[in-house]
C-alpha cells in the first residue's frame, strides 16, 4: 500500500517541469549559484544543489554553450541525454566573458550571488578579471568555489586531466579488476563525480560560515586529491604492510567469504562476515562439514585460503540458479545479492518504490530515464525538475529574477 | 618556493593533535553532532563534518564500542588503523541506550545537538524511543540523518546490506571489470563512502533551511539510492540505446583512444578525446599515417574499430618506457598518466605538494599515514586532526561542553 502511494507521488512529481515549482519548499530555496561550469564534475556539483532547491544560473558561451551538450547518448532529436540529465532545472544564460557589454551583465549577476561554481583551468577566471579576490571586493559573501583535476597549486596543477588520467593516478585503477596486470576503470567516471560530491559539501559549509560572518571563501577542489579521500583503508593498509593493495576482483582484502560465486545461470554475491554466517552459510550450500574444515575455521584462515574456499564454495553454488539460491540464502539471514545489470536495476522493487528513477524530457518533449537525488527528506520521493534549457534560453526571466530588471535589450541573442 | 611553504604547513599541521585546535576557525565551528553510527558509510559521514570543523560525539556501546574497532589493518599495539582513520577528531562517550540513567544524559545530549547520525537497521531509533518524531519532541530544530543499506521504506528495507552487495545490486558492478562474465568490485567500497557523502550533503542543506525554518527535518539515505545515483549516465545509455552497458576495461563508452595502452615496464592512459590530440598521439608515436587510417579518421569509426585501434596503438606503446611516453606525451600536450600503485600514490608530488596525506596517531602513539579532507579553504591545506577516541574516553569533557556540567558521576565507567 505504502508502496504503491509512493510510486503514485513519483509519477506526480515527474509531471511537473517547471524548475521552480519543484523548488518551492526545498531546503536550498533561494539560494543563488552562478554556473561557469561545464561537462561533468562541475555540473554535478550544481546538479545536487539544484535538486535540492537552490536557483542555479548556467553561464554558457553563446553558441556552442557546454561541450557537453555534444557528449552521447543522443536522443533522436540529437539532443544529449548526457547533459539534460546532469543540467535538469537550471537555467540557461548565453555571456561572452571576453565581451564588454557580457562582463557587465556579469558582474551584476556575481554582486547577486551566494555562490559562484566554476571548472576552468587554474588562472582562467584570474585572467578574465573575475578571480575568487576581484568578485569579492564588488561581494564580500560570495562563496567562490573552483574544481580541477589537480587543484589551483602544486606542479601539476596546469595539467588536462580527464577521469580515466585521474582514476590511473590516484591509485584507484590500481586496486579495481581482477590482475595487477590488468586493472579496470571503475565503470562510472568516479573521479568527476566524488568531485562535484566534495566540491558541493565545501560550498554548503562555507555559506553556513559566511551567514556567521559575513564573509564568503574561496574553496579549491581537485579531481586527484577527492579521489585518494575516497580510497578508504588502501593508503593505511600499505602504510601499515608495505605491500601496495592490488585489484581483487570482487573480493574483500580481509573478510572470507565476502565475494561472487558462478550459479548455475549467473553468479551472486555472498557477505558472511562472521563465524555465525558462515556455518549457516556452508548449512545452506548442503556441506555443514566445511564450517569445521581446518583450512577454513576462522577468517583469517578462510582469507589465506581463499582460493580453497572459492573452490569449495564454487562447486557447490553452480548446481542451482541465482534466484534459487537468493531465496534460500535470505531466508537463513545470509547477506546476498544478485549482480544486476541496468535492464534489471531500472525495474528493481526497491529502487521503484523508493521513486529513484524519473524520466526527463528534451526541449523535442523527448522523455528519458535518469537517477533522481538519493537524500530523501521528511519521507517525500526526492523532487527534481524534469528540463535541462537550451543555450541561452532563460536570459531574460534570469535578468528579473536576480535583478529586477522586466527588459533587458544588451542580452538578446 | 610555494610547494616548500605548503609542505611546512601541512607538517605543523599535523602535529596539532587536538581536536579542538584543528576546528578553531574552521566552516563548521560550533556545530553539535551526535554520532551513532558504526563501521563505515555514517562514520565517514561524521568524519566529514568533523574534519570542517564539526563536534562530534560518538557514542558508542560500552566495552565493546564500534565494531569497526574489530577491523584490520592493525598496528602492532592491535589499534585498528580502519577505525583511527575514519574518527579521527570526534570524541566518544560509551552509553547503554537501554539503561535508564544512559537514557537520560542521551536525551539531555540530544536536546543541545544540531544534528544527529545514525546508520543502524530502520526502526532501531524507534523501538529505542528515539525515533526521528520521538526527539524532535524535545529538540525542534534536530536534524536527524538515518544512513542504511535499502532506506526507511520499500520492500528490501529490512535486508542486510554490506558495499559489495549494494555494488552488484545498484549495476556498477555489471560496468566494471574487462568483461561481462567477470565483472569487478571497485577496489574502495565506494558504495559505503558515496552514501555518507550524500548524507553530509543532506545535514548541511537540512541545517540551512533549519537555521531560516527553527525547525530540523528527517533525512533516509539509503546505499542502494546513492551507488544508482553516481551512475552517471549508465543509466541514459541503457534507457536511449536498450542495451545493458557492460565492463570495457579502462576504456570509456563513446571516446577513443581514452584507455591504458602497454608499454614496455607497465602501462599509460592516454586520453586524446578529440581530433587534434589524436593527429598529435599519431605523430608522438611516430605513425603519422594512423591519423589518416580509413578505419581510425574519426572519432565515431575509432570507437567502431577499437580492437584495431587498440593493436595498431599498443605495438608503438610498447617499445618505450612509462616514463618515457609521459615526457613526450605531456611535451605534446596529449593528456596522460601512469597506472600508479599506493607506493607511488603517497609518493606523488603532486598529492605531497596539495598536504593531501597526514600522519595519524593512535593511543600507543603508533603513526600512520591517512588522506587528509580534499576540501580546501582559502589557500589552506586542509587541517584535520591526528587522533580517534579510545571507547568512552570524553564522556565528563562532552558533559561539561555540551551540558556545561563540571563533574558527573553516573557516565564514569
Amino acid at each position: 500500500m505504502d508502496n504503491i502511494r509512493e510510486l503514485n507521488v513519483a509519477n506526480a512529481q515527474s509531471m511537473s517541469a517547471a524548475p521552480s515549482d519543484a523548488s518551492k519548499a526545498a531546503p536550498l530555496a533561494g539560494l543563488k549559484v552562478l554556473d561557469l561550469t561545464r561537462v561533468l564534475a562541475g555540473p554535478y556539483c550544481t546538479m545536487i544543489l539544484s535538486d535540492l532547491g537552490a536557483d542555479v544560473v548556467k553561464i554558457e558561451r553563446p553558441n556552442s554553450g557546454d561541450e557537453a551538450r555534444g557528449f552521447g547518448p543522443f536522443l533522436p532529436s540529437g539532443a544529449s541525454a548526457y547533459f539534460a540529465s546532469l543540467n535538469r532545472g537550471k537555467s540557461s544564460m548565453a555571456l561572452d566573458l571576453k565581451v564588454d557589454s557580457d562582463r557587465e551583465t556579469f558582474l551584476r549577476l556575481a554582486r547577486q550571488a551566494d555562490v559562484l561554481v566554476e571548472n576552468f583551468r587554474p588562472g582562467v577566471m584570474e585572467s578574465l578579471g573575475f578571480g575568487p579576490d576581484q568578485l569579492r571586493e564588488i561581494n564580500p559573501r560570495l562563496v567562490f568555489a573552483s574544481a580541477s583535476g589537480f587543484g589551483q597549486t602544486g606542479p601539476y596543477r596546469n595539467r588536462p586531466a580527464y577521469d580515466v588520467i585521474i582514476q590511473a593516478m590516484s591509485g584507484l585503477m590500481s586496486i579495481t579488476g581482477h590482475s595487477a596486470d590488468q586493472p579496470a576503470r571503475v565503470g562510472a567516471s568516479i573521479s568527476d563525480i566524488v568531485t562535484g560530491m566534495f566540491t558541493a559539501i565545501g560550498i554548503l559549509a562555507a555559506l553556513r560560515q559566511r551567514d556567521q560572518t559575513g564573509r564568503g571563501s574561496t574553496l579549491d577542489i581537485a579531481m586527484l586529491d577527492s579521489t585518494v579521500a575516497i580510497l578508504e583503508n588502501a593508503i593505511a593498509r600499505f602504510d601499515v604492510t608495505g605491500k601496495p593493495p592490488e585489484p581483487i576482483g570482487t573480493r574483500h582484502p580481509s573478510i572470507t567469504p565476502f565475494q561472487s560465486f558462478p550459479t548455475r545461470d549467473g553468479a551472486i554475491v555472498i557477505a558472511a562476515g562472521n563465524e555465525g554466517l558462515w556455518t549457516k552459510l556452508c548449512d545452506v550450500l548442503g556441506a555443514p562439514e566445511l564450517a569445521t574444515h581446518p583450512q577454513l575455521a576462522t577468517n583469517a584462515l578462510r582469507t589465506e585460503h581463499q582460493p580453497l574456499l572459492e573452490n569449495l564454495v564454487s562447486i557447490r553454488t553452480e548446481t542451482q540458479t541465482t534466484q534459487e539460491w537468493l531465496v534460500q540464502m535470505s531466508a537463513a539471514g545470509i547477506p546476498c545479492g544478485p549482480i544486476q545489470t541496468l535492464d534489471q536495476v531500472v525495474n528493481d522493487e526497491q529502487l521503484v518504490a523508493r521513486g529513484m528513477f524519473r524520466q526527463l524530457t528534451t526541449a523535442a518533449n523527448e522523455t528519458f530515464l535518469a537517477a533522481a537525488s538519493p537524500i530523501r527528506i521528511d519521507g517525500q520521493s526526492p523532487e527534481i525538475a524534469t528540463r535541462a534549457p537550451e543555450i541561452g534560453q532563460d536570459a531574460n526571466e534570469v535578468l528579473s529574477r536576480w535583478l529586477g530588471k522586466t527588459t533587458n535589450t544588451s542580452v538578446e541573442r
